[in-house]
């Protein structure tokens, strides 16, 4: 794997770049849908493509419950079983263990936990998630980390930075010592830790970059923190992070969280966000964030959105979709999905092509503003 | 609205035809989805365009209840308002006011019901189902009928054959002096009742036939009655309709039921089989009916099937589906309803080719011998 910074914006961070990968490249600022259990939830690859992702992402912790890793190691990896040609990276179950997972015992060989399906008692380890991150064949593997939650007290975190420094070091050996499973590349990213304190960042950063050669994810962010101690963390780790690597902000976020994480030098995003608050009714729009179930669409016979890229922004009538979501009908729950997935990639390519041009640091200072008009934006 | 007859074979009355329509030509016989409130539940209309369908159903009694008449006509009518620009039946209502809708209450006059939703209570008559029908802009009524349930006596029987002959008489007046709502045509089915009374079919079809100019509808079929009676009344009515109408067999049936029917000179056919049954993961398939949550699909590799005519057939493997529909994945109905909806449609070309090729008779004959040896079909 191989990035290549092309761009920088003059008075903020912004960059554009491509990541080259195996199964093809990917120009950043990149989003990436989240597939968590092997499906991008109400979308076909097909679409997928048509709205023009280039990556998306899977999660050892769910797909080692369900399917199985030796299901997808038969089916010849994940982009087989799923049916997705393009690149994929998978986060390492780290952050599941702790956040979804019951009853997790952390030491420092790993995690014990029962599953938050049926109870059954699991152990996962840096060394056992990277044996599933390379059966699973994932572009971009992530390091097994230990992600403390936004309350969680200083010795915590101290404890947490250490860990995953530890962890990061196993998971590097468990990859060189063992055969790969695929002939194409499969690249680690760490991921830094540290909370909110800027010292433990820069603890957490030192310690990893040196494990580092293709990437390094922010963890342990968008976790319940204020907001503006998020963003100063993402701009404190800017300033000290590599410049030749991507960096990758882990489960961000809103759209103006994009534009201002990419003013703070972040290059790859993913979130449940345009599918879950799509699922549940909320549409990003050029309009701002509707709630389709609202009332007041019942008889609006104007299309969802004229300014998205995607046909089905003009093919539905606000009027129809609020009454699909009445009927509890799936292509309701389609029609939500694609046009926030349609939102969140062109707001990425708005995003390079403002970069590309020169013009970002304008634009993105106007577009925050507009946004700040607008509930969940 | 204009039929024309094909080719007819020589054993059996099977007939292919062409019914010209103002939103376009349908190549008969045919199978229509269910697209009972509004969509063909899961399917997006391209989608079923893809499929190459060429003509849809909509519900009288739920678009009525759901979004509302007044909504669907300010929209411009249920193309406009569901994007759909080819031809469009509607059912009159007439058989969810007797099957779905609770405390219902027959007069004369018409139906008094009580909403399966909400309880709220409603009037549907011949002229009421005419009106909401107009409104709702299908290329092709159905006359608002009298369907008792299977098991319903002689004496009902012979009620609901002559209250369905009165009902259409009254909805052929309520068009006639009733202005459109839309510029392009709509034209009027009558329903012929009398269960599998022999006598009872030949009064009510000689009784409608005269009302009847572009198509006629076999209802009260597949109510609960025995398969064989049920064939035998569709080859009796067969003797008796007029030739050079299109003859539309109400909900019915597994691909055996079509090809039988077809056999028995009908043009026209809808069921919600192919989607209800794809999302409780029956899929028909070349091989046969298969249950994809069934345990022995887990590690089963290969593709869903190579056969059907949608790419979706060799895109996804078995092995995945299940684990699509093992994590309530609605990719996994997706999937399954469109394998189905493509199985259903590919039989129908087949069905059309062997008539034009003269090679119905033999053809039929075989594949309702494979068919007999799998489950479903």
């Amino acid at each position: 794997m191989k990035f290549t910074l092309h761009t920088t914006s003059s008075k903020y961070s912004a960059r554009t770049g491509i990541l080259e990968t195996d199964h093809g490249n990917i120009k950043t600022p990149v989003f990436m849908p989240v597939g968590t259990v092997g499906a991008v939830k109400t979308m076909g690859p097909e679409e997928l493509k048509n709205i023009d992702f280039k990556i998306i992402l899977g999660n050892t912790y769910h797909l080692y419950l369900r399917p199985g890793t030796d299901i997808i190691n038969k089916a010849g990896g994940l982009h087989k079983f799923i049916s997705w040609d393009r690149p994929i990276l998978t986060d390492s179950g780290g952050f599941q263990v702790f956040s979804l997972a019951r009853l997790n015992k952390i030491s420092n060989d790993g995690v014990e936990f029962q599953s938050h399906l049926d109870g059954s008692r699991h152990m996962l380890t840096p060394e056992s998630s990277m044996e599933i991150q390379r059966k699973l064949g994932s572009d971009i593997i992530m390091a097994f980390d230990h992600c403390p939650s936004g309350d969680a007290d200083q010795s915590t975190i101290k404890d947490s930075v250490e860990r995953t420094t530890n962890w990061m070091k196993r998971c590097s050996e468990w990859l060189r010592e063992n055969p790969k499973c695929y002939s194409h590349d499969q690249v680690l990213f760490p991921i830094i830790q540290g909370g909110i304190d800027l010292k433990l960042r820069k603890q957490s950063i030192e310690q990893l970059v040196e494990h580092s050669s293709c990437g390094i994810s922010i963890g342990g962010l968008a976790v319940g923190e204020e907001k503006n101690a998020m963003m100063d963390t993402i701009e404190f780790c800017d300033t000290i992070l590599p410049k030749d690597q991507p960096r990758y902000l882990m489960g961000v976020g809103r759209p103006s969280d994009l534009i201002k994480s990419v003013q703070r030098g972040v290059d790859m995003f993913d979130c449940v966000m345009p599918t879950r608050n799509g699922r549940n009714g909320h549409v990003f729009t050029s309009d701002g964030v509707i709630n389709i179930r609202n009332e007041k669409y019942k008889d609006d016979h104007s299309p969802m959105d004229t300014q998205s890229s995607n046909s089905w922004g003009t093919t539905f009538s606000k009027s129809y979709v609020r009454h699909l979501f009445n009927i509890s009908e799936v292509l309701g729950l389609r029609i939500a999905s694609t046009l926030n997935l349609t939102f969140y990639n062109d707001l990425m390519i708005q995003i390079r092509e403002n970069i590309n041009n020169g013009s970002f640091d304008d634009w993105s200072d106007s577009t925050l503003v507009r946004m700040s008009k607008s509930k969940g934006m």
